[in-house]
């Protein structure tokens, strides 16, 4: 059955896995100091144009994010997200867990507003009751967010702005960076992205490797124990070769690049044909997730042939479903899926 | 100058500072074995017609909530609150500190509405991405709210219902339980209360002791750790007899009502006052706060006479101020304000 | 009958009521605003001779440890303390509820050793694995100690010494700190404690106060938000005069040290007593708490007439019990207690 | 150079790299629920006997611990564990972190005593002050210890025992598991420790995988929310293939015990070669961990040319070394180690 489920739901690219193996039998040091880490390290620098920049490996998303915030915010910061975050909705409290408000804004189709984040920190900061509350510490935004729409550079600039101004740091959430990067609207670059924040990370799970994160201190502002912060959080790789080598092959030949663009290709072409037939979009995506609103009767439908997500309800007949797509999408997939959506057309 | 700044800016009554005094020279024992304090649950559950109801004195309400939270909720689960509860806005993240995140619903003048609530429960449990989500554990609610509105029996009834029907427990913050139950409108008894909630306090701080909280489990239903629990929240008193002699006063021939009803006596009058006056109120609070509407320069010329909080900002001249009456509002504070306020109708 | 049971199983001071029953009917703010709360402040920078300090004023011991360790420590960081230190034993994991770990060296007759601190620092710091291991972040010693000894100036500045060159700041539980500074062979006077460590508070609970300890931070290094981590914490009085007026009292004409000094004068007298009659002391304990080895059907025949604490098995048939004296302890009850102690050797 | 610095210094066993590269092209669930996943499970509860046994992949060994162990204390409970236990040394804190205190008993050659441990807990119980301690709410111990050695199936009867005349749920860490099974003096089988605990988990990262630990609840006794703790905790795979095609190649043909006799025949060797040139041992480590003392000279001596890790200080003049095997070691290896070690005899 075709599958557009999700951008984790299948192995590695063959490259990254091709690096795994060939690499597999060399005996090397570990806790991030093994060989291929430290390339990828110096590849990921040049790629942001950050020579000074810290680089480490983690695992997972979820675990990066609280690691990451977690490791900035004194005992009563909170971090402020859009109210669709990550962080505030799909991570189980992990945030909150290390003893961390999640503070929310409101959302634009997934994005934070800069003058929203401006009156907010104002807001707070002339407040008699300021005293009481979580202060801000840090601001998190998702480059792309969860509705796969992606901040312009315009709209980062102004976000970091912000932040600069009231001594904020703001940490950009990359699980699906490579997707922003290759999308056809982009105008925000790897460094460009690293010069207008103060951390952010490069997600491979979900563009083709089997795990691993790279958080990226862009400006050498890790904290100067941080390696003790990932052990403390379960999150150091005792064999940390596992994301050095994905990493290393990821960032050769600009393959992360390659890998994305792949998925926008075709996550454009999963637009089209259900725009060609008439089916509404929840959003113009311009990354490789494509939400699209469907009866539930057409859901059922076309779930017989192909894997795909509900997302949440619509309205009492109709819900959002979410078609993704990845580094294995094939030109077949799409066609498969064109075939099925047309199906319908010509009952 | 006169002040109506809070209901916790004079001493506690002067019966309560009386059986302080009395009882000062006596020897007890410590931790909450004292005979005061034991003399004072039995004069709750009586109140209460809980016979076997479990009540402990804790000192202020947000250690209160945090500890009873804490103690209920497993590690993945969270507390629901209205978006205005004061454990999500005014205990600097007491609760996530804690470890679990406060799950929001929107407020209804303060208030939670019992079917946003079984939307919500319910959307939960068939969401199918719920594994990654926070659980909720616990619905929170406070009575009076943060805007002095109250609960009726029946939206007490509807919202313990739903909770009934999802197996969370029900938990009522009582900061000022007292001016609700003495409010002309109230319609929910203590026995009422205790009969549709898993635990709630009664606050002794801001209705006439000088600190002290008394939580009630009306069903024998504390942790059998709770006196752990309250240790590690670093909230028992040594020195026990410090909550138990007061809290002994305040249930003894119903001081707890009768300072509380004073306090709705003046309140209903400070209403009156602006309202004649013409003066809008952000809404018709049936207890002991009143928030008024005034312009800033009405508000400066009051504030050189009466001293009186900013709750805040309502338009670009205008704020929300909040007027509070306690044991300690006299009708000559009544008639002061009413004269200051009217100097200005008379210009 | 004739109580030695510990320093909080009576009321407060005789002066310290008269004062909270003279200021009852004033009205005040609140928060620590107040104004007791200042003079209580400016009496006790007074008494350190720092008149920059910061001063703090919360309610109880736990809680007070949890507050001050919790805002010095980062994530990563724990606090070291000797083995039979309060915050490792008694405080129900407070410490560890805050996500740091007690790092434990062994105790001496309840006081920490300097040489073994510096040997664990540079052990630590030289350690291959120290990445791995929780960094120590705050020093944590009780003046006088559980087992109430007290540390000469000699040691404090030798410890304080090497917290110095380690950069680790060094705290001091100060919960009964009055019967160390009254003890008759301290040398150790509160402006040279508050010279030889970075945060230190005055017990007032154990020292004839009702309820309140004074957190001093002697060179103005508070964190500046710490009045949100005190709220956080829970800590934070609404009717914060409950203990400025306290601690404005007795920090009038030396009431703190005049408690303290009555406590040391019938402390010694109880070492005498048991001296005399041949019952083995624990150790020379020069305050307020003396550490008495009695056999248990010694120890039960005692217990018939006087009240006082079992600390913990000495041996098969003997055990450690605890007699503590206070502000409130009187000839009469040292003539008691001497009277029931003889009348076994009378037999 | 030889390496004998970890059992994580290398890939992954070339069956396991042939598994994850023949079904890298299969999509698949995710989360969990992959066919690899529930295959791997399959074999696990037949290697355990355990066809109840609720078992979850995790990715290291310091989040297992703290997931398992978070999942399972309340908020005011600790786990027992000996001094030298992983979890108190070498995890950065991370059980702290989550706000639960690592209540330590003293090692017996990295072992825990079962009598020392009843005496603990009967202690516990009959203390008056129990309820201002942290109450012990798990057993944690290793299998292997950080020492090498193994507990024998009387032991762990015993200590089982203990456990549940106290209601204690017992939890084996086993990071190294594969190489107690494999050890020549063993006597405790998958099943047999599968009936004498509560909780276990399977190492992969020091037994042949590149990541990935495998939690087994032998009595289908997971929390019934243990899918979102393990999320909370950001130890949930996206791509749970990953640690599930390497748990099925590692319980295909026994592989997982193939390994680990692979090290336990070379670290024979390694023991017998240094005690042949007459280097004293630490201790007999029935395992792949050899802990042998050297001058600090000789260490520098071999370190030209042998890769190994220094444990701990001896004495003045000499320190205990670690030399560990795994899957990877060659006879070709021992042989080398032979020679170096040898030169220095002929010298």
């Amino acid at each position: 059955m075709v599958s557009f489920e999700s951008d984790y739901n299948n192995g590695c690219h063959p490259l990254v896995m091709q690096h795994l193996t060939e690499t597999n039998h060399e005996s090397s040091l570990s806790y991030g100091f093994d060989l291929w880490s430290e390339r990828a390290r110096l590849k990921i620098r040049e790629a942001c144009e950050c020579p000074d920049a810290d680089v480490f490996f983690l695992v997972g998303g979820t675990q990066t994010n609280a690691t990451v915030i977690d490791a900035t915010l004194r005992s009563y910061e909170g971090v402020v997200s859009v109210e669709s975050g990550h962080i505030n909705v799909h991570e189980s409290g992990a945030i909150e867990a290390t003893g961390h408000k999640v503070l929310t804004l409101p959302d634009h189709q997934g994005k934070m507003d800069a003058r929203e984040l401006e009156a907010y920190l104002q807001g707070f900061h002339t407040d008699e009751a300021a005293g009481h509350m979580v202060r801000p510490g840090m601001v998190y935004i998702t480059q792309p967010t969860e509705l796969g729409t992606i901040y312009s550079a315009q709209e980062l600039v102004e976000i970091h702005h912000v932040c600069q101004q009231y001594h904020i740091p703001l940490y950009v959430d990359g699980a699906r960076l490579g997707y922003a990067l290759a999308s056809n609207t982009n105008d925000v670059s790897l460094p460009f992205l690293a010069k207008h924040c103060d951390a952010f990370y490069i997600g491979g799970t979900k563009v083709g490797a089997l795990c691993g994160e790279a958080v990226v201190f862009p400006h050498r502002n890790a904290d100067p124990h941080f390696f003790t912060i990932v052990k403390q959080h379960g999150a150091l790789l005792a064999k940390s070769r596992l994301a050095g080598v994905q990493f290393d092959a990821l960032f050769t030949d600009s393959l992360y690049l390659r890998i994305s663009r792949n998925a926008i290709l075709w996550a454009e072409r999963v637009k089209e044909i259900f725009r060609l037939k008439g089916y509404p979009l929840l959003l113009d995506s311009p990354t490789n997730q494509i939400f699209v609103i469907l009866s539930d009767t057409e859901a059922a439908r076309l779930r017989k042939k192909v894997r795909f997500e509900k997302w949440c309800p619509k309205d009492e007949k109709r819900s959002v479903y979410r078609f993704v797509t990845s580094w294995a999408t094939t030109e077949t997939d799409i066609q498969t899926l064109e075939s099925i959506v047309n199906e319908k057309q010509e009952e």
